[in-house]
């Protein structure tokens, strides 16, 4: 997408450096556009782990990577087995429930062990980082397309009225490497010409969609506006919103999605006031492992001076001030699951599901075999 | 309550000046404690409307007094009818959601019309704001002890084990005189020696609950957490809470509730969970003239800086820093209204009905014949 009229994604490889990747820093948007620098595994660790890059398909591209940078370091001190398998440990830990990190690094490790010699695994290895990118980019463009004809249909009974669409945290490009989840839809839907406005749900504690998803929406021109996460329910009671749209970081094969902390809540208040909820995901963040999204999906806390603390800006000048009582105690809970039965439809790169099992592997039949149950 | 030790109330008269107000500055809490004083009718007027006090019960104290102060500084440049209908329709202004003002103002009119010389309609409006004061005051008390065997009965079925209890904004002694709506059977559980522990929502976009509540409670010593508002579903997800209470800015004669926004999302996730939602309130929150919340309850829009701005401290320095993109729009909706099928039950000074008009009425049958419905 584009910032300032100039297109970029959120993660690619140096123009003429093929060992550091370049990413945007997204800790301090919309106050600064920032690009880092990633040269190390360990680099790539910190970024994901300390957010400086977040949204489940971005970190599934970007642990791929992590791979391939380690490689590229290896020094043969222990097994290269052992090696990889620690690197992939460690990139697991980072951020436990999104289970795209988990299926990038599956992919990498399967690539580079087709190889024998040192250099080969370290091409296959970036190579195929590069192809998860670009897969996960026309991921998300297919999501655009599937998901149009939902918008289109609420446009066409508003006989042209606005369209308006409630997103939880950020699902847009900047989770992804281009287009984004859940907003690729809105912004084919506004570039084709519909009416549509988005609010966005400011998303404590890390504030994703009051600074991010507002931001990009701002760059991109399609109308919008900031509510608190606490006033979803009020303006789906009056009437103020037709569709309800966000991402995933993990759904099981019975269609419960794990998405950032407070998705649940406007699933809720979706059903209780008739509006469709749907929920936009690339395959790579369905986990064809489990069932039960409550009980298998490990849920991340955080730091509490997350909500203790927050980032903002005074006279140009970004700053972190405390917004409670000192040292009072905070838990950050960072995702929470909602079950399928309050999502009206899964929008992935292969077309609209329902949330259930059948449905599902309908879309994606060479999965069944694999799945354990 | 007590505030380091010492005990104090929201609002009281200055110990040698009849014509002048004391209040707790809350727009300064945690961080500072601050004692206001209200001289005028237009102090009391801006300290509701910018909330340097806030609480649908102290609000409508407040309010009393400003009745009084207004008399107290009429000069006879207009009839005394219309000056005081005109102080009464400002106030009203001030804070349009919560009913507690017109029902203090009607009370303060109806005593001052008794009387006909000046000094006796003053003294009358001084008694009649004092006596509304220590209504609330009792009501409070009594709705600890209409409540508490609410968390008593839990306590038991739990074996003594910590009750859970969660809270949305601040509806403690802060938001009334003393005691609180929600949190009197909650202080007064603890001081009866139950476990309980109190998960107290952020509640944006100004933080009552993370800067009020939380702050109460840990002067009182009631163990508590914060999260933020899009946590609760999570939370009672997972077996984390066993009662959600609230208070209640406006309730209808058929129980709806309307309350600080996001009140509603969590009657949906209790209501999920099987979770008891009670709403503590006294009766002058109660508006006898409506029955549907959602159609007839005037929600208030505040100024969408609150939502773009929020106020911290670093360094010790109180700041207000700006945490969206610059001039990003924002809607800022006060409240929502929680259907009557959500609520468990009212917590009331007279004790605990259910949330429907027959058994409301049962508790006020006095009100029966002034409601016009």
């Amino acid at each position: 997408m584009k910032i300032a009229g100039k297109h970029y994604q959120t993660i690619w490889v140096k123009e003429d450096d093929n060992s550091v990747l370049q990413v945007i820093d997204q800790r301090f948007l919309p106050f600064e556009f920032r690009i880092e620098n990633l040269s190390t595994f360990e680099d790539v660790f910190t970024a994901i782990k300390d957010m400086h890059i977040r949204g489940a398909p971005l970190i599934g591209v970007a642990a791929a990577f992590g791979i391939y940078l380690a490689l590229v370091k290896y020094n043969q001190q222990i097994p290269l087995d052992e090696y990889l398998l620690s690197a992939a440990e460690k990139l697991l830990s980072a951020r436990p429930t999104a289970i795209n990190i988990a299926h990038a690094v599956d992919k990498q490790l399967e690539a580079v062990n087709k190889f024998k010699t040192p250099d080969k695994k370290i091409t296959a290895a970036f190579d195929n980082a590069l192809k998860i990118l670009e897969a996960e980019k026309e991921n998300c463009r297919k999501i655009g397309e599937n998901g149009l004809p939902v918008i289109e249909k609420i446009s066409r009974q508003k006989k042209g009225d606005t369209v308006n669409i409630l997103t939880h945290c950020n699902a847009g490009w900047l989770a992804c490497i281009d287009y984004g989840t859940a907003t690729a839809p809105i912004y084919m839907a506004y570039d084709k010409g519909i009416n549509v406005h988005v609010w966005v749900d400011e998303t404590r504690p890390r504030n994703q969609g009051a600074k991010l998803t507002a931001w990009e929406l701002q760059q991109h021109g399609v109308p919008f506006t900031i509510i608190t996460d606490n006033a979803g329910g009020h303006v789906m009671q009056h009437g103020l919103v037709d569709l309800v749209l966000v991402g995933s970081d993990r759904t099981t094969i019975n269609g419960d999605v794990a998405n950032k902390i407070g998705t649940y809540l406007k699933a809720l208040a979706a059903k209780d006031n008739n509006i469709p909820f749907y929920v936009a995901l690339p395959s790579s963040s369905i986990d064809w492992n489990i069932e039960n999204g409550i009980d298998e999906i490990p849920i991340e806390q955080r730091a509490s001076d997350e909500i203790t603390h927050i980032q903002g800006i005074k006279n140009g000048k970004i700053e972190n001030v405390m917004i409670t009582g000192d040292k009072f105690p905070a838990r950050n809970f960072g995702f929470d699951v909602t079950p399928a039965k309050f999502v009206s439809g899964l929008i992935t790169e292969r077309g609209i599901c329902e949330a259930k099992k059948s449905s599902i592997f309908s879309l994606f039949p060479e999965k069944f075999k694999n799945s354990a149950k």
